[in-house]
């Protein structure tokens, strides 16, 4: 190759990577940085690069305009500054850029285009087989999910004692043949065996992340990616702090200008044993530091929330806290936190002996509507029995249950919503979760220009409404469960639903 | 008749009736008294009797021993005094005398069995036709119920529109053919139009609830007895300090002496307009001051609880205050309470529109086992749609749900419990509900004689435990709605239970 390599020209919110030559003696990784600053009319941009092995250094970068842009890169490897420009070029049919938050509780593409985010879980999907992986990517465009949580590192849990496809570093693993789902909690962070080198990234490893990360991007899938995470059994919870350090450091540098990249910082960064407040604090730096584009960040719990007030954090992500309350509590939540609430863990459709994984495909449904209805967004999951021990919230694969096969219908409706979100009604029956337009007021008066009204378990054969004389409203009766919607044509005044007496039914009203 | 009048040989725990005859002049409900005093070696009762119309005043009396008895009767009428003898023979079968709180949280009959509560609401069943009566008895007959509760005063509420079979007053009621499923909440307590003498009862009214308690008594059923209620349009919940006071009398002195009877002051006491805690409180005097046999007393909120913590609060009837959680909340009632807590409406099965009538059999199934493997007691009724607005919970008639089906199965099992009832076990999984025996530890050592798991809407395909490596356990696998008991033998040490992966599961472990 030549000194220098990039495009001519990208799409607006699409990802330049230039790619320099320099030094391999020592430890690239860690003896050398390399830094790029990106000029627009509207941006300048600094950001630092990564080595990406057999001497290439490489700078990415995300325009957030269509513009004529230059940029200059320079590593610490060498006196030579690399010149160059390109054109940002109209954003094509699906980018609708990165996802913030819109407006408190919402969340939109830096278009403006509302995002209503309907996630899942498969925590390892990247790190499996090539053609599981390829299953897995079929399975998600066959599916409505427009958000996928997954970690960077292995994972080491009951169902997940193999070997990934590859490690984050140099070295070698610890002998999992000894591992048994009997004994593999006695396998932790700290066990013998493990042999890392922690300042020598396997770029291959990274590679094909950002490969997934891409495929995922180019369904129109937000990739919310899983920093660190407790279940381990190699040591990479358990680094030290300049090891975490160099490896933040080296994420942000390789992932932030992908515009479909979420930051988790951690999965459940309670069961963290070594690791304090000031920790994920120096990590949230890290991230506000090295990611210019702020990308979404989000911390996610097991047992007590993370202080979701703390400045940095962009939306809550959520784990459910009780067993028989979860999108129920978004009210409280919208509430104390005031920004967009994200339930990445209500408890996964399946039948493990896990408590966490073996609700019904109705009862994931259920929570899904009570999250939507009350202004929040809902995560899947699914934890099937399987006799390869290949389970969707870990590995990917296929699906084997029923609830996914309905949330392309919610999200046609949560699409339908005037403005950007909905937020939970406090004037409607005591009986009933009812769903109006975000920024709508509190009061009866003035009558909603839309109105989402879910029954969950409840099955009223019929239900009266008056919000007023004069309004019209367009009436369809939905039914989540069947997937049936319903027009029942227009309707004004007092007037009564009639309905079938079955769980999960809804209904929708706009004002005409 | 005789001017006296008496059974010379009863039932332990049976009720002896004297008939006096005495004056007519003026108003015998109030300007007359009459009292009994009964003597036998181990209790002498002083009891109020009543006039029952056509001269006859009556007095009732229920020994708590087997016994030769005499009683003096003593009337403002005369100064006569009526004495008179009576053997109480052994309590035949069947008969295990009144229901009395056994060991803080549970409740025995007075001859120490065990009383496991399945209770049913059927508020105004006693007051339909004939017909409907004697249907709702063969109902109950061949169910589980061992409870059911019901008003005194009829009932004027959505699907209780029509006139019952008699009023507890002479007068006549307003004219109720102006009613309408949409003006009815218009009509109150306050409507003119009734006319009413609270000061003369209708004895004929109280005289066939007598016939009902009897009917009820004799098939081993609890007579919760809704003494006052809101929903009226009689004017029966206005009346004022020195009416209410008569009538608590008046139903004290007919009803005490049956075995059967518990007194619940009040449905939804909270929604009574006129009505302080002081009236409620001169009640609850007047229930102790008048029920020589200390019968059960509890207060039924709608939505804030009655301070269950009264002295004279024999257990919490409950309604639940959340849509989401009821029998789950049993552990915080009881330490909060520390008495029995019934859960007398959790919602019931039905397809109304109202969201306390409309939940899936399988879910209030769920409700049952969730309250009884929390030490608690859980109560049912139906609210099925039907062309004669015959609903089971105001009405009685027959049953139309699959609930009820599944509640002598659950019967079955409590009555296994060791000792008298059962506690929740905090030390077993949180994703389970453990039963133990109640006044069992805490703590995991010493292992139990008696672990009943309920999986709820959970579908562990197999669960794991391990109490200790000596004890054996006789292990069976309860579907709780399929009405399944499988016997898996014994277990002993760490051992799998295989199960379906199915919702509503439990497990029963004896010691053996």
């Amino acid at each position: 190759m030549d000194m220098i390599n990039y495009e001519k020209q990208i799409e607006r919110w699409g990802t330049l990577e230039v790619s320099v030559k320099g030094k391999t003696e020592g430890n690239p990784f860690v003896d050398y940085t390399v830094q790029g600053v990106f000029t627009g009319k509207k941006e300048q941009v600094t950001v630092n690069g990564f080595y990406d092995g057999e001497g290439i250094y490489k700078v990415r970068f995300m325009p957030s305009f269509e513009d004529e842009y230059t940029f200059r890169i320079q590593g610490s490897f060498s006196e030579e500054v690399y010149v160059g420009e390109f054109t940002a070029v109209p954003a094509g049919t699906g980018n609708h850029g990165p996802v913030y938050v819109a407006n408190t509780y919402h969340f939109a593409y830096a278009d403006g285009t509302p995002y209503y985010s309907i996630g899942t879980t498969c925590y390892v999907w990247e790190l499996q087989s090539d053609e599981l992986v390829k299953q897995t990517l079929k399975t998600l465009k066959d599916s409505a999910f427009n958000k996928i949580r997954f970690c960077i590192f292995p994972k080491h849990y009951d169902y997940n004692l193999g070997e990934p496809r590859s490690y984050p570093y140099e070295g070698m693993p610890m002998d999992s043949s000894v591992l048994t789902k009997e004994n593999f909690l006695e396998y932790t962070g700290k066990t013998e065996g493990n042999h890392w080198d922690f300042s020598r990234f396997n770029v291959e490893h990274f590679r094909h992340i950002e490969k997934c990360i891409l495929a995922l991007r180019d369904m129109g899938i937000e990739a919310d990616i899983i920093v660190m995470h407790p279940y381990d059994r190699w040591g990479f919870s358990q680094m030290t702090e300049e090891q975490d350090d160099l490896y933040w450091k080296y994420v942000l540098a390789r992932f932030s200008a992908y515009r479909n990249v979420w930051w988790s910082l951690a999965n459940e960064y309670d069961l963290f044993e070594h690791k304090t407040v000031k920790d994920w604090e120096r990590y949230a730096d890290l991230i506000c530091a090295n990611d210019p584009y702020n990308h979404l960040r989000s911390i996610h719990n097991c047992r007590p929330f993370y202080d979701h007030n703390r400045p940095w954090i962009t939306h809550c992500s959520i784990q459910r806290q009780d067993l028989y309350k979860s999108a129920e509590m978004v009210n409280e939540w919208r509430e104390k936190y005031k920004k967009p609430v994200v339930l990445d863990e209500i408890a996964y459709e399946g039948n493990i002996q896990h408590g966490w994984g073996n609700i019904t495909g109705e009862e994931l449904t259920r929570r899904f509507w009570e999250a939507a209805c009350r202004g929040a967004y809902p995560g899947h999951g699914e934890t099937y029995m399987n006799k390869d021990d290949i389970l969707w919230w870990s590995h990917g694969g296929v699906l084997h249950g029923e609830s996914h096969k309905r949330f392309k219908l919610l999200h046609d409706i949560m699409c339908e919503t005037p403005g950007i979100g909905l937020m939970p009604y406090e004037n409607s029956g005591w009986d009933e979760v009812c769903a109006v337009p975000e920024e709508s007021t509190q009061q009866i008066k003035p009558v909603k220009d839309y109105y989402l009204i879910y029954f969950s378990f409840m099955r009223p054969s019929f239900r009266e409404y008056h919000f007023d004389d004069e309004t019209k409203f367009q009436l369809k009766v939905i039914d989540t469960w069947n997937m049936t919607v319903e027009d029942r044509g227009i309707v004004q005044g007092k007037f009564k639903v009639e309905l079938p007496g079955r769980q999960y039914m809804a209904i929708q009203l706009k004002k005409v």
